[in-house]
């Protein structure tokens, strides 16, 4: 029941999830596989585009050559202020995020920009996305996000059966089939690259994601807005989860997390024996091994809510604000490893958490979509430097806590019956 | 003893498989690699080629860009009257056959014609093949072409090991090592496209198959021919199915298959319960699950046979006409799912019946080729349009019946000991 | 204990790995990644870049189209004697080298230079390598170059957990993110191609292989060097094994293998029952199963070893040279096939032998590098024609046994408790 009246309520938010362009607005069809056509390269000038607009802007495509990238396309978004640099073959994602100084992203071992074709998702037990993960944030989903193992699906003879969940499923493996460049020609001259990814196939999921970020010139923010359809003529579950990385720059011993939390529950073990200190990260840590929190926010009266994660001197962060409808779960993924081996941590706002589908699903945690329904989430990013532009986001998360009080577990969920 | 002789008997029926061409034929090598060769695009008029020919004819190529699609190419025979679309880099699968508003071919949910690059076979307990199925007609083999699932197979060491089968086979999802038109300069001017997909490894199978798709200007039937050889030194199982799909413009409620059967036995429990209606589709149901038959038919006095699926109104209808001794069993998948989900049919004539290889082969219906023998089938198609055209189908089919008993089987084959 | 000494010690093997070019050198890059760049074809003339040299040789490179092999590179250096093929898209593996009608490396039944984005490690039961070798020597490793079978781990969360390895590693089948030709100006005018292949991924290894091919206008000796680095920030594993691979044209009924043998025990029982001919082959024979032997080597006084393989009249060889400090163990595999099937024999010297690496583990043969920590290997080979060539080579060896007892096992290492 609660499912079905989930699926109703879909439909609504969808509505208003991309940002509307203006009727007259610049188009470029980048990519479209109906049409037969994919641009390799491409530059487009905001002197040309938005004469009017005093900041310069634009916007261009490479294709990558070489190694494991060979084949692998980028497009860079530099509306003057920030530079953003989107991934259409693997799922839209985000490979970074650079203003001046600040850059949102992290240093993986994986240094190329690794395409789908080099990667075998089922490798190493269901660990084989870990050999193309770079980006500063990736989409986890759609099928699945979470971790790899055992799941029951229906096969085509209409039995269960078992399969193998890959962690953190599919999509960010999979390269957009259409991909479009929309650009305001009025102020506040709004640029937009839209993408559509397919996740489908006969008897299993059809699943259709539309991304958009939009930013605009000399803005020091931006947002990422997601649409999932399930194109199919039945019921099909789905889990989203935003995994954003910061790395160096932002992330130093010292570094804090400043978040709305209503309860804060270790994943695991090793998690819970640093539960008391979530909220705080170590400097690159040889032989650190991961810790994850599951964290239930509070909301503003919209449901709407803010994280920032600041650097120790409180001078710098990023802020990202979402809808606690749409994205109910925030997972926060500690690895202040060596920086060889990865210093980063995720905070990956979700449909769901990171759990294999079968525990969550025992949750209650795995939306469904009915036949042609969609389910719309937004976040929002921004960039702050500064001390005076920090303290702004931590009052507007203090104003969002309100003085509510955070449980904060000492032991993990039980995931087993 | 009884595979031996199947072995000897193959070497004489692959001699007259392929159509012979004339001596001063127009050649056009598209893909060899042999001599490095590939055209990524090219077209082909019979204007130039056929100049005496009263009817315009053309074969182009194009590569497909984007998406899932990027690097997959197509070869388009139109020959005046029908429109055939080859894959080569899917094992040189037929995507689609469109006669004036008659079209071969189905709804999938998935549309790109996904390059193999993109494919895991052994996903999801080895359906990865459902990423990329939508063809018209599409081969399963060469291995195996039946169900996923566990079979034995003799390993480098000499032992007896197991191996997960995949769904259907590789065949589908190899891309051809070389094609090459050739058309004949003199009436009837048969147009020609050979293929060669090369299923080989070290320590297993060393098949080879050579594929023939021949029709000719203004007609509306034409013919594929195969050969598959074992290139090992040993001897060699192989198996064939033609997985010939069609949805929405003939199939609807209503629409029948006709056929000269012998006997038809229901593939599961699911298939057992409406048996007796094998032969009638419904339309497009929700939350329909499969239901497969194995149908043996009868044929002529060479072996022939026909079989011929009409549309309600029994005005329009595609025949499939085939030797028994080549391909003694037909499957008959009924899919009659919402379009969204993929509502389509299968007639599927093989060389067995697509249960897993090791039930096959407890069967004794796995061929095996001696060491450099060759075995080779045909499939002729027909487009009928008009009343008269299906009439005269149905006829057909009635004298290789000849008035001959059906037996309907109303449990499956028992599969297991 | 043992083991970190050895982590030591190859850091000071690691400086003298590679051959030292001249400052004022001519360098190509032809692959290089991090500058996005690649290119796919190149002539480089020994007449251009060293006019003084007597001898003409050339470097090109050309990119394969068509079937499985569309997208290969391959590297093609002929020093005016000697052509030398590499595959810079198969790990630097290296094709064949032909000298006049010598030629070193075999008929495979794979004949294409099969693109990694076809090759599926997994399928088979970890056995998919098989489908893309055919090259002359070929590197396996380097988390592991044995048997595919299940090994430990420790996961992302810190846990022991199985995993899956695949038949020979991975290395061969990672495409090379930097490729560089450097030849020196001056005489001798040393040839050298560079590449880097990156086996690195997330919570796993992030192994490092430089690789030089080094040889000189009318040589008919050539020299492969490696060094393979540990770039992560812990102690990792890692395995070498060269897979040297001879057919036809030096392998025949009467070959041998000459080699200063320590110790010489067979895999298997199936090789148990040949291990007092371990060192003679066998032509062409139909269902042979492949015989290994795990051989260790007497060194010289510097600890170098050197094996000949030569035809039955002895009057042809190749000869293999090598530290055993470097690589302590030789692997044979005697293949002896009907043709159709793979006829070969290959010679492999690693830092193991291809035992799952469990076994290895077990048995302290797998070198773990200390964070940073490089190793390096390198091994001559020198084509031999003529009695008098031949004979000089089996004197080198001779002396290095120096009369020395060889054990022959009459049964395998027990690798079960």
């Amino acid at each position: 029941m609660r499912l079905f009246c989930f699926c109703i309520s879909v439909g609504v938010l969808a509505a208003c999830a991309l940002t509307r362009a203006d009727d007259d607005a610049f188009r470029l069809r980048v990519t479209d596989t109906k049409s037969n056509l994919n641009l390799p390269e491409f530059l487009v000038k905001g002197s040309t585009v938005t004469p009017d607009c005093p900041c310069e802007w634009s916007i261009r495509k490479i294709t990558l050559r070489g190694g494991k990238q060979a084949g692998s396309e980028l497009i860079i978004v530099d509306n003057g202020k920030t530079t953003i640099t989107l991934i259409p073959t693997r799922g839209m994602g985000l490979l970074s995020v650079v203003a001046g100084d600040l850059t949102l992203g992290w240093e993986s071992p994986v240094k190329e920009i690794v395409h789908p074709k080099f990667i075998n998702l089922q490798t190493r037990g269901g660990l084989g996305w870990l050999e193309g993960f770079n980006e500063w944030m990736c989409r986890c989903g759609l099928e699945n996000n979470g971790q790899a193992g055992e799941d029951k699906f229906i096969n085509n003879v209409g039995d269960e059966a078992t399969m193998q969940l890959t962690l953190h499923g599919k999509i960010a493996n999979i390269p957009a089939s259409r991909v479009e460049i929309v650009v305001d020609r009025k102020s506040p001259y709004t640029i937009r690259v839209h993408g559509r990814v397919d996740e489908k196939m006969f008897y299993g999921p059809k699943l259709e994601l539309l991304t958009e970020l939009a930013t605009q010139p000399d803005a020091s923010t931006f947002r990422i807005s997601d649409v999932v359809t399930n194109k199919g003529a039945q019921p099909q579950e789905f889990e989203m989860l935003y995994h954003a990385n910061y790395g160096r720059g932002l992330l130093e011993a010292g570094a804090t997390l400043v978040v709305p939390a209503k309860q804060v529950t270790p994943f695991n073990a090793n998690a819970a024996r640093d539960v008391d200190t979530f909220d705080t990260y170590r400097g690159p840590t040889l032989g650190y091994i991961e810790q994850v929190y599951a964290l239930r926010l509070y909301g503003d009266k919209q449901d709407r809510t803010t994280v920032l994660l600041q650097n120790k001197k409180q001078d710098r962060g990023v802020s990202m604000s979402w809808s606690l409808k749409q994205l109910p779960y925030l997972t926060q993924w500690k690895n202040t490893a060596a920086v060889q081996d990865g210093y980063v941590t995720g905070l990956e706002p979700g449909t769901n958490f990171p759990y294999n589908r079968s525990v969550e699903r025992k949750f209650g945690r795995v939306p469904k979509l009915a036949a042609g329904a969609s389910y719309a989430m937004a976040v929002d990013f921004g960039l702050h430097v500064g001390e005076g532009a920090v303290k702004s986001v931590q009052a507007r998360i203090k104003a969002i806590q309100s003085g509510r009080k955070t449980t904060v577990d000492q032991e993990p969920q039980k995931t087993e019956d």
